[in-house]
């Protein structure tokens, strides 16, 4: 068995933020060698997501308007979470898009569908923060 | 090391639908030959869902109810993806329930509780779609 | 490839609970003797979750109050899976919070992030259930 661990960081501009990540996910494929295995992608931040979904910018906008429906950011008190903090929303929003995704390694190649594209989705940005990539297989 | 890799298909006759795939998995388990190892499930489109919950027909209505409620289907135009597609629901009913499961392979058998049975969950169906099984171990 | 599996039993005083089961992961690790691979741990129970975020209190009422909104437990007899049972909404929110989460193990050690904690979360608790760890790896 072989193994394969990379820190991924991101600064976003915005609050909140979708970056495509599979380019980045299908390098560290082709750098640890794995044809065959499972890649973990996870946020290692309780704010951020990984995700996959569409690369379409008119459902990236329906995803913004739907969290910010069933987690609002504002007004800020309504969380007891913020006390000294603003982003109780964030931790809620990321609960919905997931901490994590696992993928198959086949034939060198991350193993997915036509339209999967694995995002990171950041939902208290304009800091560093990381994703870590860790691969096993063969 | 030993790897094991199959698609499986599935068309609904309805636009949303849950299909216990439990049985196609341990057939998938038995067929890889592993007994000790980590099972991937996924689906590969991104208005399907891969998801363990239990097989009674009550809660089945009632997922249906409540995802409705969380991301309805209708008006099609107040979700921005709905250019030329009808299916924004779909994509946001399925980050709800998940993509995929990582289920335990222990003694060659699935390493289930008791009434977890895992199901295909169809969000805009009516055409062939698809599911990754992977298995990796020994 | 070595795997280690380990069955952790709860029974919570309250319906819902929220029990921070980091270092009873890291003791699996340590007795696993594996070094570097992947770490599965998931609820054998469909009304219970495992879920990664923030160890404060706060932010644990909020989650608790955002859940009731989104899955409210009573009236009982709005849901259909509620014939003989009270249980539908531990289902619903149990698919918001997640069955289970994937680790990267590094080292001998869980690679986690610096605030990320695991958690077993309770929605229909006062009854013993379980929590499966796999470990993977070398």
């Amino acid at each position: 068995m072989r193994s394969y661990r990379k820190e991924l960081w991101f600064c976003t501009q915005k609050r909140r933020e979708f970056i495509n990540i599979t380019p980045l996910l299908e390098e560290c494929v082709r750098e640890s060698g794995i044809q065959d295995g499972l890649l973990l992608c996870n946020a290692m931040h309780i704010t951020a997501s990984v995700f996959i979904n569409d690369d379409e910018e008119g459902l990236h906008e329906d995803f913004e308007r739907w969290l910010e429906k069933l987690a609002p950011e504002k007004p800020y008190h309504q969380y007891k979470h913020n006390v000294g903090e603003d982003n109780a929303d964030a931790h809620l929003k990321r609960t919905i898009m997931g901490r994590e995704v696992v993928i198959a390694v086949t034939d060198g190649k991350l193993d997915l569908g036509p339209w999967e594209q694995v995002f990171y989705g950041e939902f208290d940005g304009r800091r560093r923060k990381r994703v870590l990539v860790k691969i096993i297989g063969e």
